[in-house]
């Protein structure tokens, strides 16, 4: 038997469009002579729907829509769909009104529906807001082959793998115990660095565990910060892979279960990426792209500085949207460097990108002079920096308003972590593309960019980094060199480790301490933040959920905590991520 | 035997600052002869904590805080203190590895813990994300009196008083089953209007259903967007109020169980909130103030524009840090009427606030004068509109930061709603006051503020409100009148209604389509607004989580929606909520 893997991208809430692409799957799997086609969990909707879930008339929509598909199909084909279902018994019993579920479609019927069983609620997963978990094992019968059907997390608990249990059952050995043929899971993973070999790891744990052979479909393309990667594939009962689609590209792949041999044939394997640098790029480039195009946006427009960062998002927004579609805008002030505006044009001469010139000079003396009189015998400070940068995100804005581009933002993760941004500066756009990239991976992958010849320019890599909103100004005057904070941050946001394990793994305490709160200070930044491209398993965004107005910054011991001066919040506050008290 | 209530306000995970506050509430329960304190939910870290309970040294910190408490309480009283427990089981079965507790404490011990069985998981409460539900019913015995342990959410699921079950199991019956003398319920419930109400209401059925007298202990006080009413009371068995705590305020109020009687002896019973307008009045000053306070601010600056949104921000602001730290700053373009001036002077002399006027000629201007070359033969349009909105955006943030205020934005609800705002304009501030304040209750609030005499000017209640980014602008240019735009958005937003249902309601088809459409399409603006102050069921900001690069605006049948234009997303567009297509 035939099974096609469609690996789709579908909009979040257009039914009919994503209606559409699953009709032309279906159409390609009959043409290669597929009996089943597979489609990505809530391949209706696209995942995640998020709130639209609460509104009846969205779930009543996605009813009619899987009825009508199901009457669409092409005769012969099974077809697996991602969907929700009504919880009709759940005021009765108690419960979420709503499964995350399967149809199966066939005969111009939904024949059968199957729930999901393990609901992620955490990081960016907020499945038990929505849906009440499903009890039973579920398969089904195909030309006779018993075909077990798992979604997503209903994958992610094999004890034996894990060390522990994440919850109480395991649905795959709930369908190994039950005997069925073959386990197929229709999922929508995003993407993490070096998920997609994570994922073939642990379920070639499981393959050969349960000798079950397993079809991983997934959902491709980016929605709001979460990006897909794709990278669907199968596995015979011995752990081979036997099929991969491509990542981060739409795709439809074929895998043949063999009756007599009871497993999966040798099919296309699509190669793995080698480097975590150039996987990061193809994530990014399709985070980007597929931003504007679901906002329909066809031209982008950013800031360019000089600096690494700005350069880098550049050469990822001509990759998403072609050269021509990129507009990178220079706004020097009396204390930018020579280089920044040398450097800015290099960068968009090798992209091939256009740019434009605009001197912030006259703004900053309009502003001076409006607040002369209220600023008078104060020093220049943090407020006429931030300015600079405020004045360069509202021409920015002008340009975006006016003709209808998409601002992006170009601060890193290290920046965003310590507050080292003007908030209505430099953080303006629709779509922060490198938020979750931390500086030293910046680098990194400028230096991959730059693997065939110069891309980023050279003295962009070698020079410091710098803001540049007063002379002589450099990052490394407000915070620790980037290797050492980058360090920090990971224990600290990924790792959760505490100030003590921070120092004991070989810090400065001060600097841990001094990072620790500017961590905690820039809160009230990183909530009016654009979404970020999501590319670590600790991202900002809507998986980091941390108060504001609190007074906790990881000290060692409660009844210490008054010897420890606290944050200071200051709206606004600016590049200069020194901490301030008042 | 004499119970205290302490109705505290504690700071998100300031656990030094909170546990001197249950010391200080168990000195006074001690003074009047009480046997048992009660405190609300988490009372050790404050509510919600959010990701803080990811961070295992906060877990720890926590155990170690609640030992040293037990040990300096004094003597003869017991306290139940909300705290976390770990799950040490997690691993092993599965399940979320915290607990949301009561801790029992008394004789320098924990004596015992408590685990919450209902873990809301909807609108802002995120409880499934941290917590395991507890599988047992919860009650301790004091003084041969069985009282029974039930945490916020516990109460909630009275199948006879909602019609319906919203988890399994009810834990009131539980107890009552059980035959305890008297049940505590210690929440932490946020604010919205009229809750307080509901929750006597609500409460009642289940004391007289179970003949349980009852006690409820809430949270008071300001954390980000949640405002926590307080308003803790005791209900006797015939479901009578015996004693009820401050509204937006803390209180330490006691309730005697007559052992004799079994019941709870009737106390001091605070009046209730008579008008709504005062309650959300109250409510949004509390929430200010704690805001503010909590975030280190002592003084507020707002930008004055003679409007409505403007000068009900400004007597909230005024209110809630005392008049004299407020500063209010007027910001005319060559487009403003003079009566923007002379109205927002009055009210300014009226709140007895300081004032300044910055004039935004010349920085808009410069601004022209700097795009002049790049807009050259464009007209004058949403771009230029939102250019003003973003000079006063800035000039309020260059004075924040020079000066240590707090910004506070003043949009109403009914401009979030459609996007009728500017971000990094008006948007611009640490708290948005009045996000969740539909325009209509703007006025009415008005008002009722000037129930005693002229506070917000005659002339702002009565003159059309208008953004003056242009001559001659006023908000109905673009926007349905309010009075029909609100109850539209009350439908869609509170009441989940489709399109289809609302125009059954009696509202003119192509304004329902075209308010939803501007609904769908300001998300963006949305998702980087500050955090605002919760006031309803369905607010804008944590407990709001839609997708942004959606394809759903709640069309009728999803196979016609190709036929519906839909909307574009430009990001940053401003005042005018007019629909582009580009």
């Amino acid at each position: 038997m035939k099974i096609a893997i469609a690996q789709l991208n579908p909009t979040i809430g257009d039914l009919p469009g994503n209606t559409q692409q699953i009709l032309e799957a279906a159409q390609q799997a009959v043409a290669v002579g597929a009996r089943l086609l597979l489609t990505p969990e809530l391949s209706l909707c696209g995942y995640p729907p998020r709130d639209l879930l609460l509104n009846p008339s969205f779930v009543t929509a996605m009813g009619t829509t899987l009825q009508k598909l199901a009457r669409d199909l092409p005769p012969n084909l099974a077809v697996l769909v991602g969907t929700v279902e009504e919880n009709f018994k759940a005021n009765i019993t108690g419960g979420k009104s709503l499964f995350n579920s399967i149809a199966l479609l066939e005969d111009g019927q939904v024949k059968q529906v199957f729930y999901k069983r393990l609901l992620p609620t955490y990081d960016v997963f907020d499945e038990q807001r929505y849906f009440e978990p499903g009890l039973q094992a579920n398969y089904f019968t195909l030309d006779n082959i018993d075909i077990g059907v798992t979604i997503c997390e209903d994958l992610w608990n094999d004890e034996e793998f894990w060390g522990k249990r994440s919850y109480t059952i395991n649905p795959i050995a709930d369908l190994a115990i039950l005997g069925v043929d073959l386990i197929v899971n229709l999922s929508a993973s995003p993407y993490t660095v070096g998920k997609h070999n994570f994922r073939e790891v642990m379920l070639r744990h499981s393959a050969v565990r349960f000798q079950q052979p397993m079809i991983y479909a997934n959902q491709v393309g980016g929605n709001d910060d979460l990006i897909f990667d794709g990278h669907s594939f199968a596995m015979n009962r011995q752990g081979e892979i036997v099929c991969r689609a491509r990542g981060f590209d739409t795709d439809l792949v074929i895998v043949e279960f063999d009756e007599e041999q009871h497993d999966l044939q040798l099919n296309t394997v699509a190669p793995a990426y080698e480097f975590e640098d150039e996987e990061i790029w193809q994530a990014l480039v399709l985070g980007v792209r597929d931003y504007a195009r679901k906002c329909r946006f066809s031209k982008i427009v950013l800031g360019l500085s000089g600096g690494i960062d700005s350069s880098l998002v550049a050469a990822i927004a001509a990759a998403a949207l072609g050269k021509e579609n990129v507009l990178g805008v220079l706004m020097p002030s009396p204390y930018s460097s020579e280089h920044s505006i040398s450097d800015a044009l290099a960068l968009g001469e090798n992209l091939g990108i256009k740019t434009t010139l605009l001197a912030i000079k006259e703004p900053m003396q309009s502003f001076d002079q409006t607040l002369a009189e209220l600023f008078a015998g104060t020093e220049f400070g943090i407020a006429e920096e931030n300015l600079q940068s405020r004045i360069r995100g509202n021409l920015l804005m002008a340009i975006a308003n006016k003709f209808g581009y998409l601002l992006v933002s170009t601060g890193n993760k290290s920046e965003m972590a310590v507050g080292y941004c003007t908030l209505y500066g430099d953080m303006n756009g629709g779509l922060a593309v490198i938020a979750d990239v931390p500086k030293t991976r910046v680098y990194s992958l400028c230096h991959w960019l730059n693997r065939h010849g110069e891309i980023i320019p050279q003295n962009v890599l070698i020079k410091a980094p710098s803001a540049e909103l007063k002379p002589g100004q450099v990052d490394q005057d407000s915070l620790p060199p980037y290797e050492i904070l980058d360090d920090i941050l990971q224990r600290l946001i990924h790792n959760h480790q505490s100030a003590a394990q921070i120092v004991t793994a070989g810090h400065e305490p001060v600097i841990v301490d001094r990072v620790i709160q500017m961590v905690a200070r820039a809160e009230f930044k990183r909530r009016q933040a654009p979404p970020g491209l999501k590319i670590t398993d600790r991202a900002f965004g809507t998986g980091w959920r941390m108060p504001i107005a609190s007074n906790w910054v990881g000290v060692k011991n409660a009844y210490q905590a008054k010897t420890i001066p606290t944050p200071t919040l200051v709206c606004g506050d600016g590049k200069d991520a020194n901490l301030q008290s008042k």
